[in-house]
C-alpha cells in the first residue's frame, strides 16, 4: 500500500509499504482523508522517538472486522484494557498504550490503518469526510471541559489562535463565559470575528483579571504569559506540549494560589455531536488539500507559520 | 520598644524601635511568644526587599484597641476590604495588602505589634502560648485542604519533612487517607513513627503510584520529584515558595493530564480548633527558645539544617 513514512531522519513517500494485517478483535480501514497536526511536525523532529507511518487524524471506511463497511473515525490510544489505570476508566492514560501515529502503532497516513473495535466512532451523515478528520483534535479541545469546570460567569482568556486554539475557544464559548482569545496574524481575527468571539492584542489584557487562561500556543512561552493574565486563585489550563523544560515561575503560582489545570485527548462522542449539530466551524480552517503522494509537500505547506489545517487525501 | 530589625543588609536587636501608634481600628498587641519561620529566613537574604521589624507567627495580648485585654493570633495579610478580590471573599489575595512581618507592616519581633480587628482571634485557654505561635503555619498547612479535596480512598505522598511538611503531614492524616511522607532525616521519622503516619525514604516509591502528592520541600526539585511519583490524572500540591525559577516539565505535566493545585495562607479559625482539640502535635516541633535580645542567635539556630521550630520569648 502506499503510506508516508518517517525513518527517524526523513519523511518519505512509500508506494509499497506492507499493508497491516489486523489482528483479532481489530478493523483494518481504509483510510479516506487525513488531517496534518502539530504533533505530526514534531514527531518529524524527534519528539517520541517515532518510526512509522504517521498520522492520527483520519477518516476511513472499515474494510474488514468489526463494524465491517461503516464509515469510522478512531480513537488513537490503544490501551490494554486490565491495568488499574484502565479499569480506573482513563484508557487514554493506560501505561501499556500504543498510539496512533506517535507511539509504536503505524498511523493513517496511508491506505489502509488498524484499530481495535473499541477504538472506531462511527459517523452520522451530518458529519462529512473533511469534518470528521476534525474529530480527533476538537475531542482534544474538548477535554479542556472536561478537566476544567468553566462556568458562564466567567471571565476566560485563550492564547494561541492556532488550529487546537481555534477549536478550543469555539468549544469554550458554547459555555457561554466571557471568553477573549489573544490572536496576532489577520486570520484568526478574521475567523474569530466571523464567529463572533471577541479577539485581541497580546499585552491589552490587565495583569491578574481573567478567573480562567488556556495555553494553546504550543509553547514553553505560554504558562509565563498566562501567569500574568490570570487572576489569584484562578486556573491556567494548558494544553501546549513542546521540546525542553521551561522556566516556570512557581513560586508566583503559589503565592496567588494559582491552579494548573491540563488535558490531552478527549471525548469522540462529544466532538462528533458537536459537529453533526454545526456547532462548531472546522471547514474554515482547511488551508489546503494534497493528495497522498504529495506528502512532502503537504507536510512543508503544515510548518509555514500561520497555516492551519492542511488535508490529506488517500 | 525592643525589636528584631532587618535593615536590608543585616538583621540587628534595636533596644530602642518607636513603639508603633496603632490608627483607628487596629490593636495594639503586647508580644508574648513569636516563631521563626523559613519564610524569615529567605527574607533576611533579601525575598521580597523587606525592611522593617521581621515576624509573623505570634501571640499576644492586646494593650489597647479593639478586643483589649484579650489574648490573640493574628493574620497576616492587611487587606484593604474594598477591592473586587476583598469583596469575593479572598482577603488574603487582595492586590493592596501589606503583610505583617513580610511587606511593608512591621512585625512581631518586637514588645508590639499592630492589627486591624478583623485580622485578630482570641484564643480559648485549652491553646497554650507555644502552641499559638503554630497557628498561622497550621493554617498555612490547612489551606491545603481547602484547595485540593484529599479523599479517604486515596495515596497521598507528601514530600519534605521540614517545619511546614510535618505540620501539613499532621492535618492530611485526619483525612484518613493512605499518607506517606518522604523524610530524609531521623528526628522527622522519629516524629512521625511517634504519630503512626508511615515515613519512607525518597526513592522508595514506585513512579506514577500517588493520588495526590504534596511538595513542602521549599526547594525548586520538589515539583519534580512530585511529577515523578504522581500517577495520570492525579494532583500535585505545591506549597513551596523559594528564590529563582525552577525548569519545569509542564509538557510530561499535560501527557499525564496530572492537575497543579497551590496554597499559601489558610484558615484560623480552623487551626485553632484542631490545637484546642489536641488533634496536632506542635509541641514536639519545638527545638529552642530565646529571649528577644539572642534574636541573632535565634535566627543562627534556625537556619541549621534539620532544626524545626525556633521561639522568640518576647
Amino acid at each position: 500500500m502506499r503510506a508516508l513514512v518517517f525513518d527517524g531522519n526523513a519523511l518519505h513517500f512509500d508506494p509499497a509499504y506492507p499493508t497491516p494485517d489486523p489482528p483479532p478483535g481489530h478493523a483494518l480501514i481504509r483510510v479516506v482523508r487525513a488531517g496534518i497536526c502539530n504533533t505530526d511536525l514534531e514527531l518529524v523532529k524527534g519528539y517520541m522517538g517515532f518510526r512509522g507511518i504517521l498520522g492520527h487524524e483520519f477518516v476511513g471506511v472499515v474494510e474488514s472486522g468489526p463494524l465491517q463497511g461503516q464509515r469510522v473515525v478512531g480513537e488513537i490510544n490503544l490501551a490494554c484494557g486490565q491495568c488499574p489505570t484502565c479499569l480506573a476508566g482513563m484508557p487514554t492514560q493506560c501505561p501499556n498504550r500504543t498510539t496512533l501515529g506517535i507511539d509504536r502503532h503505524d498511523g493513517a497516513f496511508a491506505d489502509y490503518v488498524t484499530l481495535p473495535a473499541e477504538n472506531l466512532h462511527p459517523l452520522p451523515q451530518a458529519v462529512s469526510d473533511e469534518q470528521a478528520v476534525f474529530v480527533e483534535p476538537l475531542a482534544a479541545a474538548l477535554q479542556t471541559l472536561h478537566l476544567t469546570h468553566i462556568s458562564p460567569h466567567q471571565r476566560v482568556v485563550l492564547i494561541g489562535a492556532g488550529k487546537l486554539g481555534l477549536l478550543t475557544a469555539q468549544v469554550v464559548a458554547l459555555t457561554g463565559c466571557d471568553l477573549t482569545v489573544i490572536a496576532r496574524h489577520a486570520r484568526p481575527f478574521d475567523l474569530l470575528a466571523k464567529w463572533g468571539i471577541r479577539a485581541a492584542e497580546e499585552g491589552s489584557l490587565a495583569p491578574r483579571s481573567a478567573d480562567v487562561v488556556i495555553d494553546c500556543t504550543g509553547t514553553a512561552e505560554g504558562f509565563a504569559a498566562a501567569l500574568n493574565i490570570v487572576r489569584p486563585r484562578g486556573v491556567i489550563h494548558l494544553k501546549s506540549t513542546y521540546h525542553g523544560l521551561p522556566q516556570a515561575d512557581l513560586t508566583r503560582a503559589v503565592v496567588d494560589e494559582v491552579q494548573v489545570h491540563t488535558s490531552r485527548c478527549g471525548p469522540f462522542a462529544a466532538a462528533i455531536r458537536l459537529l453533526a449539530r454545526g456547532l462548531v466551524d472546522v471547514d474554515a480552517l482547511i488551508d489546503a488539500r494534497y493528495p497522498l503522494e504529495e506528502g512532502i509537500a503537504a507536510f512543508e505547506h503544515a510548518a509555514q507559520k500561520g497555516t492551519l489545517k492542511v488535508i490529506l487525501e488517500i
